[in-house]
């Protein structure tokens, strides 16, 4: 493929993508093929990996030894060895710009990360049956981040090819999955001048033709992780010298879970992973529990952190153990500005398949692009989540989730347009 | 080494094995080093893996690619290639047999595995400063099994350099750690014909120079794994789609504990085991715990495991999830038979270096030679189990646990003596 | 009083009822009180009792003990004997209706119970300062229920004093509290021929002046009490022989909490009282938890009920108890008819006092006048729940719960002024 | 009945008793009946009430409420009203003291209070049969102390008849069912100067004609009370607001069970008692837990209770609770001296009616008589707690408990002929 991708290019480029699927800050394939593209097209500046990130409380790292596991199967399966050099230590992820006259900087943004879901191998489900099931076992694109990635590109080659005044972004986000890298992108400081920001999701319950042009609804949200830690002792014979983590663990877990519910509206809790102890007579020295708290609102998602480190360390404290509690990973609440969605609207109704139009729907889930949008926001600019419906076989995060890729076309139609006319109406400015 | 053993051939025998530490069902190394050196005996039957196991509901036997990796890494540590061929499945272990004469069929019983705990690499843990640390990091002969193994081949020598009449069966088996290997051997048969069966022990916190004739006090084991099976579902979007699996293995280890002491003796209770889901944003599909009671009699363990499976199943039904409750591994109580402990007593007298002699003493933990003692038993035949106390720097199942050497040949000369003695009293008989 | 009842007879009443607080199905006193004054107006009927309520599976009704302890203090408070006569079984409440030429009939539903809180006795406030503090000590109207039985007298007398043509039935329902009349009311069937349906509740949190012409975002509510039932021991000698109901309950209380959240809406969930065994030294032989569920829909209610039930009944499982759960009250939700909540503002906008006119606002909390509404709206029939504000010192449901007086003013008014209209417009019929 | 009492007299006394049980520190009818008799024999002392007892850190004293209401039920059964007098407060209890020549200060200690157990109405059980079922009802002595409180005064009247040289000091004891008299009565100075003292129990799952001379195997015991104070809240409108008591308590109940039980020996834990919350729709304000724990040395119960308060304390923290532990009632563990328990067999040998003695058995369960056993051990004294088998159709604790009254002759025989023989012996001097 090059510079100027057709629709068979682009859905190729998809397709690589989704047999290479890579979960949070392990997108080594991912981000070199990208990058591999983006060098063929004719842009102002491209960043790469760490010069796109803040490296400061990065959340969600994995160990060196996870990232070299992925790092090394990213130079087996043919990445680019020049780029994977850029992108060590696991700052992944990249970002076009390109600069044509006088008008408003704007953004859109894409993720391009991975589930740790084994893909379907049923010939029901497309991937298999056409030959672009993940080649990565027990990974796979079960979010349509591949389409993500893709549709970035797309709007890039359509918006090169336009009128367009102004200033284009195209950030390619990490570890959206683990609410890690948005933080990590706001940080590393090139949103500080965008008027306006895209963000966008494929599906979300939507059917292909359908288009939400801002949705809302974000559920603020912390990961965390305890690590507790007491000490060990023989079950049979000396039960009473052991501090037992596992109780610890099973303790915090029953009671995060009552965590009142708020007047104020809803909240989530879920301890999602659980692991502790060595042997069955040995009383557990170690175990952890790692989960996630949400609220409709920042302040919701507050409240219920706060009652969760209150409930952990008094689970801790029951047992006679230590615990550390860590933030993995974060995003606020955003709502999408009706500046923005008023003009994806208009622009919508022009776009060739898009048979239904959607001001707002509610995500009912968490997305670090509210890091992206309030930043913006809070600087004075506009932001918008745009919903592009695709027909998906298997909900979101499971095995036999799939993307109508005609989605990728009406996507791309969308936004280039929304792009060009906000670069054209400057809505912030009115 | 080869026949007769010195002490010092001992002694290196012995730090080999420690240096190649390898936990139930996975004592390839171990068993071809065994094997190797029994080869060179003058024996009328050796029998390896499973010709000495019956293969029916073998319990705690990992899977085959846990099984792989051990295997191979026992032929990289130089183990012998025809042995090991013998062992495939993880049927470890040996028998080592030979008849003399007219006499009893006496059985001496040593176990040979290790445990999954990270040795001491402090220059003051003896292992350490002279060399033969574990290589098998994270897996420590922490328990003294490396010892009965060499006390095993000892006693052998000792008594085929002796006038001993009848027949003598020293049995070397694997997976006691999990009480996994005692069922198996009696299935294997070869104990069927044993008039009198003693199992060793090194240490129990009992100082060198110390015996104890016939330790008493064993806790009936019962090991179970409970996997809990739910529905996965999105914490954020769809959380009442999901049925908890990790709520209902936290329930479960909660209540676990709660079940009642009871009046009649000690029983315990340990979850020491638990790890569940998949990701901090769905609600987990699956989780397990691995754990065991015990109790100061067969009776009591039984009352906690008919206790524990309804806890375990209410707690599954408790969050709507599928429960498969599995028994790991099981051992009864047993006791020492006063004919036997007398006789060590008179023998232990007359050893070197044999300062303090005990009848008996609570071990206060489990041991599935109990299986063994009570198939002789329940056979008409006797059973003892002989404690040979050793200074120990650190406790049992501790990464700073190591045996006092000088204890290898103070069992060997209680044990191939009670052997001799056994053989000329014919204890049963009287 | 008499009829025509001024603002200060009307005062004195709400004193009197204040000062004679009974909670649900109690209420002989205040049923006598409102019967006594019920009897001087000019009425075509007036039902008591047994005479308006459906007698099958009534829900919350206390035992023969607690009902003749409160009949006792009715007479003893000076209750005539005559009517308390008429109330045997804690068949309580009132029902006065009157007919005049045609038109729709239409219904007022006034609460009359109170709650088992103890009043404030400080002099600031004002039931204390003015000596009208509860002499049911424990008890208070803390909820306002004794100005709505007041308003239901005013506005029967304001409408009986105007040009209505149509029925009217005032309801002086019992047992709201307790969420258990309403169902009894409806099942009484005289709200079968109501065509339009008001009810009232002052306060919620707005001030004096304000009024919501309808009230919406009721939640719908379950009560349940849990028995559970084990076997005694005692907990020294025998702790195994008992089946322990106080643990059964901790177990159902910790794990009805973590019933999930649901994404269609908010939930509650409370184990308000609970209480269990004899002695310390004994294993509780029974035990039981009485708590509520609430769904902002009657289906997240009974989604809430269902898991509730199946958390309940796994509990006493786990513990080997037999467990009892019955059903103690119960509303559904409901919303106010648009062409009700219509007329009511146009006519509280001519209403003295009134500065402050809402559509709508969510109650948050749950209410049995839906079982009411919703029948009312079943048969075609129209119904809205007006708020009339009233500064209130402390919150409801506390102890320094007290009611403007100036209230009852503006809400004899308003409901008054919408009945004529009811009449004179039948918005029904339009 | 008065001085000598026959035996008739003493089983009619018994059942008087009987047919009059009262709770611990409740115990005016009973004592005023044991003094009235105690005032027709030749005493040299006769101590009332808080003559006997300390008064510092009474245990388990109830409330004024309750005190008056069993003073008063004692004064309507027939109480003495000059004895009453001497009891307010709920200081119950005598002690009778004779002196006669020169030798050793013996005691005796009966115990005279009962249970909150309904008695059985059945017509197998014989206090239902012969008319003297409990009049209390609700309470009931369902562990023998009508029978002690009879023996003491049968054992008195048989040492006053023989040639016994020293001082008899009999103790009957209030409060021995909740662990709190037997402080009490050590802090009154009383015990002091015994040389030896006999404690006796009927029972104990021995038949009639069965003496144990020395029961062993008290559990220590602790009684505690936890009084959780949290915030209320609408459960409907602000849960967020409630700091939930009830869940406090619940957490604390699940953790308390699942203390680790001790390799020294054998522990118990129950919450027997919980209470919390005031209505269904309100978060609970306040819950209370009322338990204990116990070990088969002092040195494990206090192990249980340290962890106890830990369990307690952190619940509470886990809920934003305050929390307030008392401990209501406490007794160490205790032995019998051989020195007794030959001497009580070898009188027992001569009792008609004996047909076997046991030197020992285990209690199983707790008894404050240790607070008097050890504190006479301690000041250098001796002491035995013998027990006196008698045929009790249900078991101890039960609503069908009786005591077969031959028993009461046995016991006063064996006792009577223990004590004089001690006077005669003097072992402690030996």
């Amino acid at each position: 493929m090059s510079h100027q991708a057709t629709m068979d290019d682009l859905i190729s480029f998809r397709r690589d993508l989704h047999r290479h699927p890579e979960p949070a800050w392990r997108e080594f394939y991912t981000t070199a093929r990208i990058v591999d593209e983006l060098e063929t097209r004719d842009l102002d500046a491209l960043y790469v990996g760490p010069e796109i990130l803040g490296s400061e409380n990065r959340m969600a790292v994995p160990d060196d030894d996870e990232l070299d596991t992925w790092f090394e199967r990213a130079r087996a399966a043919g990445a680019r060895e020049d780029i994977l050099e850029r992108l060590t230590g696991g700052y992944t992820g990249a970002l076009a710009v390109f600069e044509r006259g006088e008008g408003p900087t704007v953004g859109l943004r894409v993720d391009i990360d991975a589930l740790p879901i084994t893909e379907s191998d049923e010939e029901t489900h497309l991937p298999t049956a056409e030959g672009f099931r993940s080649e990565n076992e027990g990974f796979m694109h079960a979010c349509g981040h591949d389409a993500h990635a893709t549709i970035g590109l797309g709007v890039l080659d359509a918006v090169l090819d336009s009128d367009f005044e102004g200033t284009l972004k195209v950030f390619f986000q990490p570890s959206e999955e683990r609410v890690a890298g948005g933080k990590a992108v706001v940080q590393g400081g090139h949103l500080d001048d965008v008027d306006a920001l895209l963000a966008v999701h494929v599906g979300l319950d939507h059917p292909t033709g359908e288009v939400v042009c801002g949705v809302d609804g974000f559920l603020a949200v912390s990961h965390f992780r305890a690590d507790f830690t007491g000490a060990p002792a023989h079950a049979g014979a000396k039960p009473e010298e052991g501090k037992n983590a596992n109780l610890a663990a099973a303790a915090a877990t029953q009671n995060l879970y009552s965590i009142s519910r708020h007047s104020d509206g809803a909240t989530r809790v879920n301890v999602g992973l659980m692991g502790g102890g060595t042997a069955t007579n040995i009383v557990a020295e170690e175990s952890f529990i790692e989960g996630e708290v949400r609220g409709e609102t920042t302040e919701l998602m507050e409240y219920m952190e706060d009652r969760a480190h209150t409930v952990i360390e008094s689970a801790a404290a029951m047992y006679d153990c230590e615990v550390d509690i860590g933030v993995e990973g974060k995003a606020p609440s955003a709502r999408s500005d009706e500046e923005l969605t008023t003009l994806v609207r208009s622009v919508s109704e022009g776009v060739e398949g898009v048979d239904s139009i959607l001001d707002s729907d509610d995500l009912g889930g968490s997305e670090d692009a509210t890091y992206l949008m309030q930043h913006v926001q809070d600087n004075g600019g506009l932001a918008a989540y745009v919903g592009v419906g695709t027909d998906h076989p298997g909900g979101h995060h499971t095995r036999t989730f799939d993307v109508d890729e005609e989605t990728i076309r009406i996507a791309i139609d969308v936004l280039s347009g929304s792009i060009e006319q906000i670069a054209a109406t400057d809505p912030q400015a009115s």
